[in-house]
């Protein structure tokens, strides 16, 4: 039987979501759980991406499978009273077998949220504590740069292995309330570190270190060394993913 | 020179505000912080009262005296420092020798956070999670019986030597925003769990459990074992501290 699950987790206190042989991960919280469901055999999880450390996820997605059938409730019953507390199972339904989380995606929204006003000890691991006026009109412009179909190696950790840095992003927004600045993009797949370097850059324009026009530039430039620096994790939120 | 200084701390990774021989507290890292800035000297601060383990602070306020005249907003960037990220100093200013954080408070503002939404594990150790409906109304209205100068023996730890268990609510106020409902108490002093003990009761009204007018007869029974249960610590913020 396939089980498709919702789940949120605060990242601040593991080494990512993925699998690691050694430290503390969100993939090893949940297949540690479902191992003892299953009677003692190993299950794999295969969700939507990884999240890095640090990074929080609302709805991030993922599917398994069980030898046994069990009922989606009771499973989330199960599944919740073995994690720990600061991983959250929200759903859970059963898929058909040929459904793969990762492959299968469609979207995925990311949020980055930015404290611009005065540091807040409380959400230190929730929210970039950037503490500093920025010009949110040009962070706004250079957002619409950034929408649409571009090669975005200069936004990403160049890997031999991969050719392929062509996303699109269907939607990057920007708002602001009582200090706090969300921006969220929309885009069809999104790579390695991409947001966190996109948001790094959009802060730099913020500050007036670079202008929200140089974005054409470096997006062609195909350079990580154009872009600007990688924005902090604690910022970063999965926020939603997205299958037909 | 005496100075005075306002102060916000996320209280989930500390044993509470006051200082222990052992384990983490906020005023064991402010007088570390404080015993390098004066030259290897012992200072010891007063803070306008203590709070529990997991409890935070918005507006902490506390006074304490150097040896030598530090202008204030030097002071607050050493001070920031050397303290622990959870732990911010807001503002430091210089006051009268006779001045006192915690004799000369005139009323003190805590708020308690529930989610009656679903279960949020990235805001777990910072809003107590309820996560079920509560009789909003029947609530408000025990909060008007709380209001007023009451004994509030029912709502705290007996200690023999205490014999005065009055104090004022000046204003009790609950409002509800995206399944978060916020409870305020402005008062002229608390008793030691008197806000949770109090939140604690008003869990049990808005569940339907007591009636919000069998607040009266608890309030003369003056008999802990009469109220309810003490609600949980992290939902509990010290939101503001008045003084003349």
């Amino acid at each position: 039987m396939r089980y498709f699950i919702t789940f949120s987790y605060d990242g601040s206190k593991y080494n990512g979501y993925q699998k690691q042989p050694n430290g503390r991960t969100i993939q090893n919280e949940i297949e540690k759980a479902l191992f003892q469901i299953n009677g003692g055999e190993v299950v794999n999880i295969s969700a939507s991406g990884r999240t890095d450390a640090g990074v929080h996820a609302l709805n991030q997605k993922a599917h398994f499978d069980l030898n046994k059938d069990l009922p989606p409730e009771k499973l989330l019953r199960a599944l919740n009273s073995l994690i720990p507390g600061d991983i959250y199972i929200k759903e859970i339904n059963i898929v058909d077998n040929d459904f793969h989380a990762r492959f299968d995606v469609k979207s995925k929204e990311y949020i980055y949220k930015i404290n611009i006003g005065e540091y807040n000890p409380i959400e230190k691991d929730y929210i970039y504590q950037y503490n500093k006026q920025l010009n949110i009109e040009e962070m706004n412009k250079a957002l619409k740069y950034l929408e649409g179909t571009h090669d975005f190696k200069s936004f990403t950790k160049t890997d031999e292995e991969k050719d392929d840095y062509v996303r699109t992003i269907l939607k990057a927004d920007l708002k602001e309330e009582s200090n706090i600045i969300t921006i969220s993009f929309l885009g069809t797949g999104f790579l390695r570190y991409m947001v966190r370097n996109m948001v790094g850059l959009l802060i730099e324009i913020g500050e007036g270190k670079r202008k929200s026009e140089d974005i054409i530039n470096i997006l062609e430039a195909k350079d990580r060394k154009k872009a600007g620096k990688t924005a902090n994790p604690e910022g970063l939120y999965l926020k939603d993913v997205f299958y037909e």
